[in-house]
């Protein structure tokens, strides 16, 4: 049973650190949406209808075709969770925040490595996703196209010979993928070039968000890249697009990171000891600090100024210092200022673990 | 020689973190006011006459009243000295800044210990000094006595019999003396105590300064409490009323300490956890926030929540890495910049040579 191991572990396949360019880029993900064709979207579905979805897909998910293409995996309804679990998922990136919203008529399908998933019933009938460590967007692509095959084989989409697949929201047509990337561009930020770097890339019709959502400000110098367009470009140009843009990046961080090593180096090391030092001993710590001392740390290690933490161990702490995390590991609800004792705690406990090893 | 032993260590016995009340008092210090009969006071006196002061001091320095009462002293002319050890004698609270000035027709006498020190020509022809460590006023007050019977066996003070010693300034005629303990008061800070206690003491008749004269706010919570009144009053009665008020705040800051490790726990580890990190590994240190975070230390380890960190390394430290001794330590001229680099680097490799102890 996957689910218990997802729920009580912060650490999932994407956060292991490895894959390539792993030093900036954090994972990547590829999400398709699609619709079965006899039933309305989502959000006009009766609640026996998405019921419905659900069976459909735990069968598909069930069949030879699927475990043959994409593995073995589990079907979780959301009312089988308590509220802290399934926001546990949320914050693994597993799932996305709308997927809590009328959650009676919700579920999702998980492959024991969390690479794979699908949400059933979010904004369509389906989104599949597929989550790896590092720059894999074409790993990525066809993990999520092999279980769409899979799935295919079982269930009928709506297609249109024209528009492609056909999704809830118009901006999704087409292909309904969206591939995107998160990297960690704190070079590019402490040189201040990372607004003009940012509106540059708006202009090639790629979204820019931070870690958590369109909501959240890129806290721990975490920004997500993803493609705008879904209609009128194949499934492999959105990837091969996107892994061009990504390697532009990668080339302008390093330099931004060159730059501070040679011309700010003690300042550069003031800041990476005390986040060091501050994340190793304080006893309260708010989620902002800790976002901001985390990136801090990991530019240390990326180059190699501290050298007995794994790189990995922040992407795991970033997860496992969110709220619901924080929740499920104290075992009991936390007020907010016990929330910033408990992560202190875990914080200096785990850094202290990773150093022992 | 003890000259080269005190520029090139930090050390002084009275930073050793001995005596009663160490946690609290750090030292305790008498200081008189002497006058030749024969000359004119300081500021009057023609080059030649300083130089008949110094020699004086010095014949009275190296007779056997002396040696028999007070130990070996040594007599150095303040213009044998470069700049920065002028300063690095400052720094260890053997001399006072007013000594630069003018440094020709100035010396110093210092006991190899450094308990013992004599100012020549300073305001006075002779400031007699004893500074030890803990709450020892009246052991203070024995040891310049001694020195000051030894050094009037051979030496015509300016005395009347009715006003008592003379001095240059009126302020410091009768006893000429200047009993004062410098004391660490973080609790009353941190309980927002400070202001009604030192407005008290100062309507006792004391004063109250930081720990690098008037001018210094009182960085790093060192608070020195020392006597205005020096007529009227015998010698003993102002020790006793100065251990009697420093008896009382002791109780005060304690009280303080009690509080905050009941009602403010995680705030106080979490404030002394976070000194304890940044001290161990930050890059760039200006004074202001070594003197901050060294005292947030010391109450941690004075609290005994940080344990293999002896209270002395932080006065050592507070002495260590003022400018002059940075720059002698360094061994070149430093920038403000450089400075703080240098500070830090010092910190961090003294605290973790005092962890490998």
């Amino acid at each position: 049973m996957p689910l218990k191991e997802t729920l009580n572990n912060a650490h999932s396949h994407w956060m292991d650190g490895s894959g390539p360019e792993a030093d900036i880029v954090i994972s990547s993900r590829v999400r398709v949406a699609r619709n079965l064709a006899q039933l309305p979207f989502p959000h006009l579905l009766s609640p026996q209808q998405a019921g419905q979805v659900i069976d459909a897909v735990r069968a598909a998910a069930d069949s030879a075709a699927v475990r043959e293409k994409a593995g073995e995996l589990t079907v979780i309804r959301m009312n089988e969770l308590t509220p802290v679990d399934r926001q546990i998922l949320v914050e693994k990136h597993l799932i996305s925040p709308d997927l809590l919203e009328d959650f009676e008529r919700k579920a999702v399908v998980l492959r024991e490595d969390e690479v794979l998933s699908v949400m059933i019933n979010e904004e369509d009938h389906l989104r599949l996703q597929c989550l790896l460590p590092g720059l894999q967007l074409n790993e990525a692509w066809q993990l999520v196209n092999a279980l769409d095959d899979g799935l295919e084989a079982t269930l009928d989409y709506a297609f249109d010979e024209k528009l492609g697949y056909l999704t809830a929201c118009p901006t999704n047509v087409g292909t309904g993928m969206r591939a995107s990337v998160m990297l960690h561009l704190p070079g590019l930020v402490l040189v201040n070039q990372i607004r003009g770097v940012l509106a540059a890339i708006s202009k090639l019709g790629l979204t820019v968000r931070g870690l958590y959502g369109e909501g959240t400000e890129a806290a721990g110098n975490l920004f997500q890249i993803s493609n705008q367009i879904t209609l009128g470009q194949a499934e492999e140009d959105i990837v091969a697009g996107l892994i061009s843009v990504t390697r532009q990046l990668l080339g302008q961080e390093r330099a931004a990171r060159e730059a501070l090593s040679r011309e700010r180096k003690e300042q550069l090391a003031d800041r990476v000891g005390r986040a060091y030092g501050v994340l190793k001993h304080a006893c309260i710590m708010s989620s902002e600090e800790a976002m901001r001392l985390l990136s801090d740390l990991r530019l240390g290690i990326n180059l190699e100024m501290i050298k007995n933490i794994p790189a990995s161990l922040i992407t795991e702490l970033i997860v496992l210092t969110r709220p619901a995390f924080l929740v499920h590991a104290a075992g009991r609800e936390l007020s907010p200022v016990e929330r910033d004792v408990y992560r202190a705690k875990l914080i200096r406990r785990k850094i202290a673990a990773a150093q022992q090893c």
